[in-house]
């Protein structure tokens, strides 16, 4: 008697982070997800952490990550660990067969990477980075204004922030600031947002080179708590970025065509869940006597039924279930957009290191 | 028997460029000042442009710049010339003890600025440069913000961005993409507000280098089209601009601090006359789960009875008011600030010139 396809994906959790919590009440949020497992290097934290966060009576709780992998009615892993553990844990999962959904920043580096990728791909499991923004409905509308040849025309230059003030707390014993946990600081964290925008903005199209700014900020073990970079295409386009764990908590992304433009100050998490805003200029022009301007700014206001992690997950189980169902593909585009951004944090970095050197980015 | 000061400041103009309909109307809305006399290479346009802007019966139309000059009753000039003719001008106007209002970019270099601030200087007669934003009184509102040390906090990050799409005609014709006329073009025009943004937001500590980034588009005859520049402080703050002919009519600053966020969309030349509107984050927190944050942002809305340039020439009549009545000195900050912003136009254009090289700021 043939098994009956499970309806819903059957998630397992490895590591109780704090982002975990948020991206357990997506996963019990969307349609087609649940959660069947939780494993921490401690028993006690994983019962506690799966009662806190309202998991099914039935999801199992563990006492080590491995538990997770080999429970055979987990289909999919959420991997929230410092990222200097990706490489071991994603690859782990990839070769037991559980489809992997890797919070970002995804790896050190793109040879990691690279890596993870390798084994999902050889294993026929999905990946997917938890870039949570790609997801929400807000985003696709933006992205049909930047295609909009009349109203936004050529892609000239985009800018884009990401900071929080973490505060002496998180600056003294947060895993991003630790050298062997997120050796990527604020660079992994949140630059990681910014260097995704400007690449979404940029269909994709990866910079020639990538040049930091020199306005990094480091704490005492050499970790970056803030920097800025340049990225230089094959057009003439201006593309920088800043991020930081020293600013007040802000969310930006601009972007200026040749007949329009697009801002957003809050693409990373919407300022309210159920709405996204987005705000559009488009063939602006002087009013008589340059003492205004002609049309006003539009605001759109995007609406989401569910939360743009939900939506994630949501589409993360809805290609594992064409998979595991249909027998389709993986879906590459994820592995591929991750990689890239991960290119440029890489470039980003080398370049810091290199004095502030432009660093060809070398696909 | 003595004649009594005059209660108007009255102005000469000196050329019927476009951005002097909007000046005039300026000097004749501002309480304190009056338009005595227009002077053209051509009579005729000089008689049609006074008679076009509503000018004062009384004011006299010359067929040249000297006879505004030589005029008598002219106090004060409004000098809309393009650049390369500024230094004749305002220098031959100082000497001829008519205070100056000059339009923007003001000199082709700092060398012929400085020469223009001296015959100011040794005249006596009062300086300042034509940038209407700064006298808007929503810039001492922001300003208070970024003042705020609980609110605001550090300066960490200053963007800035000021384009228009000036289409064929303007790009085939306008003075502002002439070399013998405008060389400064994108970034003379549009930079220049750009440039004074970050060091407004700086209190005008300037930048130690300036690096252009290599996204510059030049014309046929190598003038400028659009450009972008990192300024690089002696702290770790960031500051970087977009200026542009080419892009979609945006007048945008965004200025980060360790505890705050500011951002105006409008801050060239308000979307509306009556009001200036500026947005503010402050000690904004994730809330609970990251699924938002707690304070929502703060929008301010600055009434003001007089456009902007207006309040300029009020201002600008006030100082001379001083000067003449009372015996004061020349009020030196808008010279100072002239200075400063030319410095880093020279800086960008250097930099540019020799391959996107940082270029020292050397006062």
């Amino acid at each position: 008697m043939a098994t009956e396809p499970p309806r819903r994906l059957r998630f397992g959790i490895i590591g109780c982070a704090n982002i975990a919590k948020k991206v357990s009440r997506a996963i019990l949020l969307s349609p087609n997800s649940t959660i069947v497992a939780i494993g921490s290097r401690s028993l006690d934290k994983a019962v506690a952490f799966a009662k806190e966060n309202g998991y099914p009576a039935s999801a199992k709780a563990y006492g080590s990550y491995e538990a997770v992998l080999d429970d055979p009615n987990v289909d999919a892993v959420y991997i929230p660990l410092p990222t200097s553990l990706h490489l071991q844990w994603a690859v782990l999962a990839a070769r037991k067969k559980k489809h992997v959904l890797l919070e970002k920043p995804v790896a050190l580096n793109v040879g990691e990477l690279d890596k993870i990728l390798e084994a999902c791909e050889s294993s026929g499991v999905q990946y997917m980075d938890a870039t949570m923004w790609m997801h929400h409905p807000r985003t696709a509308e933006m992205k049909a204004f930047l295609s909009d040849s009349l109203r936004f025309g050529q892609l000239k230059a985009v800018h884009s922030i990401f900071s929080y003030n973490s505060g002496t707390d998180f600056l003294k014993n947060d895993i991003r600031v630790k050298p062997d946990l997120d050796a990527l600081g604020a660079l992994g964290d949140t630059g990681w947002y910014c260097i995704r925008a400007i690449l979404w903005a940029s269909d994709y199209q990866l910079p020639k080179t990538v040049t930091a700014l020199s306005n990094v900020e480091y704490n005492e073990s050499g970790v970056i708590l803030s920097c800025g970079a340049s990225l230089q295409f094959r057009d003439n386009k201006l593309a920088t970025f800043y991020c930081s764990f020293l600013s007040n908590l802000t969310m930006e992304i601009s972007v200026l065509g040749s007949n329009g433009y697009l801002r957003v100050h809050d693409f990373v998490i919407p300022f309210q869940e159920s709405v996204g805003p987005f705000y559009v200029n488009a063939n602006t022009k002087f009013a008589e006597l340059s003492i205004g301007i002609e049309p006003a700014p539009t605001e759109y206001l995007i609406e989401t039924d569910l939360p743009q992690e939900a939506l994630m997950v949501k589409e993360f189980a809805s290609l594992v279930g064409k998979i595991k169902e249909n027998g389709s593909e993986t879906e590459k585009k994820w592995g591929e957009i991750s990689r890239k951004t991960q290119l440029v944090v890489d470039a980003v970095k080398a370049s810091i290191e290199k004095g502030f050197e432009p660093i060809e980015v070398i696909v």
